[in-house]
């Protein structure tokens, strides 16, 4: 009967929605590495990165010792206008799997942006705004962060320009459209607006672009425009920060009603939804107070955690961004035929990297054939059309909740829900057409991007 | 101080969401007129309905007695996946209009339908499946209805045999996908599945389709197969009862909070979203316990309130179905050059016609540039890209709070946000790139319309 006062969805009050960001680094034995000069191969300083990065933002970047990090209270606000997101409790989904275990989903796709980008594109907008700049730069390729920076830039009359891979840009036009409806400025790269651009056009006429690229020429606005910084949306320790409010509210939620997690799935990409879903969980397990299984979920065909190399390498195709420390592909690895664009980076956070690599993470990999199913199964059953990156989460909690059938064990399963799929549709189409096919690279396919890994001597 | 303790989102708690619908027409003293057989003139019976429909809706469609319909708990377990909807409070907008005003709105885009349509369909496909049938009919054009009308058929497993307007089939192959994954069929119409799809592709070789000739596909379709039935997204006195869950939400959370609003708004296509939102409302006032404004609000390119007639006229544009009195531009009526889809009807809820025949609604036509002013202005301020549709009533309920700023008024607002316009970007690119235009038809280019009204005595 208790059971029966569980709500299907746990909105936190307004009141009880958290005031500040849980830095994870701060509890871990094993820091990640610091990030280093590719010049140099010296640890970054404050006064390097700030040549690119706002100053409070290179200040977390760098802060590994501090547990609590105060939300602004512009930030708080603008939080309020689409947070709490909800913690649904799948109780439709666990009928239909006929599972003795019980299924939670952190949303946060009900927003404009459609997913997570938007708790960190507004803290990167407001310390902008702050230090007084006139705008932001940044990339973007199938384009949510691109929407989510747009949203918070528009929100602190900031000026954001986009550098949207081309064949996005074209592909997309609804995703563009978002944006300029929010005032950005949107520019195909590569581009004639930047050194970088026109000398990959003049190497590679007729190119589509790619992620690389768009890095490349938005850094080069940054650096070259006065009043202007770089923004990123995930990889980096400062967005795993910003995105603890997902794991921050998620455990409050919990703990409300008495509820304690066993298993803890997310989608794994540049790793910044993970690492905020996790991030107060895991520091119960570092504090050595509570135990729990994280499982991170990536693609077979980029199959960073359950493949990479853990190794110093560069966090752009172009290679002109410093050095992390972190599992990797290689940064020329070019994944193919995936529809989850979010999940396509060669590299891994430097903060899940650690924690994998001490054993604190589990790490799969799913194909996304399994993927799709996963997902038109979860959309007729709890209504919500997910994003194929959030299905990857999808799929492994379906496949957790069968097994507990097998087993008769009512295990509590939590997956971050990271946002919807609305402007996915042409894979779905494919989906539905079935003509969508599965990749698995080789140990051949992936020796040119390790070959790639700069040989970096360990400190 | 008081101010402080209203939330930006009032969500109501799951044991405070509406157990019953409440039925406006049990309380208006001039109750709406039946509808009438075409062939005899007769009132249309139970029995002559429930050819078409299925037999509980039928009972509903007839019922201007029972002020509280029961919503069955299989409904209200769907309902309690994606509602309550948040009661918003718009407090960034009132800051960038600094108006006295306090805004309000009710949001329903937060489900994969994005927009309220969801609400009647998972009603209208529950009683389908309670009677044991096989399927249901629809047609769609834009394609919420279709959508929301899917998500409701998979939940119960029914079959859907949705009729999509050729020209948006065509044009918006994201919304058809989206059915798709929900296990819908989807077909263009006109098609030749039909007896009538046949003839009007005769007729017309190359045609686009028109809602109303998708109706009569639908219809057609719903008549001829055993355990099939046809359903309606709006309109209907049925749709409107199970769209009171709207405003019940409403005046629920507003009085969680002792808020008493001076203003209703809502836009208006076939009705159905305004009667919802205003019916509790509306109630009290036909009772004499309070007084309200209601503001019903069309675009100027569809304006059968503010200068249609109210006479009994079809329903559809091939005249097949049921004659309703109701104000109207006649169902020859083709409307032209507005992007907002959903009120692009001749016709309007005879519900609504009838209240504001009885001068206790008001109506005001907004041209759609104005609209997409508002919209844009909202989408950077509260962060919601609302549909073009809804964007009628942002509109007002904007213009209405910059009067009061004027004034020093400190008036209430509340309006019906209806949904999301992901899928409306076609039509913002055209706002943006400065190429939106503006239709007022003259009062010649409404005459055809009033022509063709048939000439039916009053009895």
């Amino acid at each position: 009967m208790k059971e029966k006062t569980i709500p299907y969805k746990i909105y936190l009050e307004e009141n009880e929605m958290p005031t500040q960001w849980y830095n994870v680094r701060a509890d871990m034995k094993n820091k990640p590495a610091p990030l280093l000069n590719p010049g140099t191969l010296e640890p970054m300083t404050a006064q390097e990165l700030s040549g690119v990065f706002c100053d409070e933002l290179v200040k977390q970047e760098l802060d590994d010792v501090n547990a609590y990090i105060d939300i602004p209270e512009e930030i708080r606000d603008f939080y309020k206008m689409y947070r709490p997101s909800p913690l649904v409790r799948a109780y439709c989904l666990e009928k239909k799997l006929q599972t003795p275990a019980k299924i939670y989903y952190k949303f946060e796709g009900n927003n404009t942006s459609g997913s997570h980008k938007l708790n960190s594109a507004i803290a990167q907008a407001y310390y902008a705004k702050e230090q007084g700049l006139k705008g932001v730069t940044t990339e973007t390729g199938a384009g949510q962060w691109g929407t989510a920076l747009s949203m918070a830039c528009s929100y602190f009359d900031l000026d954001c320009k986009v550098f949207m891979v081309k064949v996005s840009y074209e592909q997309k036009p609804f995703r563009r459209e978002v944006m300029r409806t929010y005032g950005a400025s949107v520019t195909p790269s590569p581009s004639t607006s930047t050194q970088v651009g026109k000398r990959i056009l003049e190497a590679h006429p007729g190119t589509t672009g790619s992620l690389g690229c768009a890095i490349s020429e938005a850094v080069e606005v940054a650096v070259g425009s006065e009043g202007y910084k770089y923004v990123l949306g995930s990889v980096l320790s400062q967005v795993l920060l910003h995105q603890s409010i997902i794991g921050l509210e998620t455990k409050a939620a919990l703990d409300k009603y008495g509820i304690e997690p066993d298993i803890i799935i997310g989608c794994a990409g540049g790793g910044s939804n993970l690492g905020g879903l996790i991030a107060p969980f895991m520091g119960e397990v570092l504090k050595g107070e509570k135990k729990y299984r994280f499982i991170a979920v990536e693609p077979s065909s980029c199959p960073s955690l359950t493949r990479g190399k853990f190794a110093y390498d560069f966090c752009d195709t172009g290679m002109v961004c410093p050095l992390a420390k972190m599992y990797t592909l290689g940064s020329g690895f070019m994944p193919s035929a995936n529809h989850a664009g979010g999940l396509r980076y060669h590299g891994m956070s430097s903060v899940i990297s650690q924690l994998y690599d001490d054993g604190l993470i589990e790490a799969t990999s799913v194909e996304q054939t399994a993927v799709f199913e996963a997902a038109e199964q979860f959309a007729r059953i709890e209504g919500i059309l997910p994003a194929p990156e959030s299905a990857h989460a999808i799929r492994v909690a379906i496949d957790e909740a069968l097994k507990c059938k097998e087993t008769g064990e009512e295990k509590t399963i939590v997956f971050g829900l990271t946002g919807t799929g609305y402007f996915d549709m042409v894979a779905y189409e494919k989906f539905h057409d079935g003509v969508m096919t599965d990749y698995i690279p080789t140990d051949a396919d992936l020796q040119p991007g390790f070959d790639a890994i700069p040989n970096i001597p360990e400190k």
